[in-house]
C-alpha cells in the first residue's frame, strides 16, 4: 500500500542526517588532527553551531513525520558520545 | 499519478517552513513589544540563531525534494524584509 515514493522521501531523510551527523564529526576530527585545540573558544562555538543545525533539521524531518523521535535522540547522543570520545582521545595526546 | 501522501510531505514542508518564518517574525515583534532594543546584542544573536535555523531546515528541504530552491530563497528575502521594516519602525518610534 506504501507508495514507493514515500518510502524514498522516509529513506532519503534517514540517509541525509546520518550523513550530516558524519560531517559533523569528520569537520571535528579535521580540526583536532590540525591541532586546533578543543578549549578554543572557535571549536566550542563550531560545534555548538553545527549541533544546532542539526538538531533543527531532525527537528523538522519528525514534524514532517519522516523519522521516529527516537531516532533522532539516538543519532544526536550517539553523535555525542563519539565526539566525546574523540575529546578525551585529543586531551590525552 | 503522484500519490496523495507525497503531495502532502510537500504541502507540509511548505505550510512548516511558513509558519517557522512566521513564528520568527513573532518573536521579534514580542521583543520589540517589551522594548528590548534592537542595539542589544542579545537580540542580535536570538535573531541570527533563528535564521541560521530556518535555512538549515530551507536546505534540508530542499536536499529532500520537497520545496523548491526558489521558494527557500523567496521565504528568506521575504522574512529579511518584514524584518528589516519591523527594525525601522521600532528605530524611528
Amino acid at each position: 500500500m506504501t507508495p514507493e515514493i514515500v518510502v524514498d522521501h522516509r529513506e532519503k531523510a534517514h540517509a541525509l542526517l546520518n550523513a550530516d551527523a558524519e560531517k559533523i564529526l569528520r569537520l571535528i576530527r579535521v580540526q583536532m588532527d590540525n591541532l586546533t585545540m578543543p578549549q578554543c573558544p572557535l571549536y566550542e562555538e563550531v560545534l555548538d553551531t553545527q549541533m544546532f543545525g542539526l538538531s533543527r533539521e531532525i527537528d523538522f524531518a519528525v514534524r514532517l513525520g519522516l523519522i521516529e523521535e527516537q531516532f533522532g535522540k539516538n543519532l544526536l547522543n550517539r553523535l555525542e558520545k563519539e565526539l566525546s570520545a574523540l575529546h578525551e582521545a585529543f586531551t590525552k595526546k
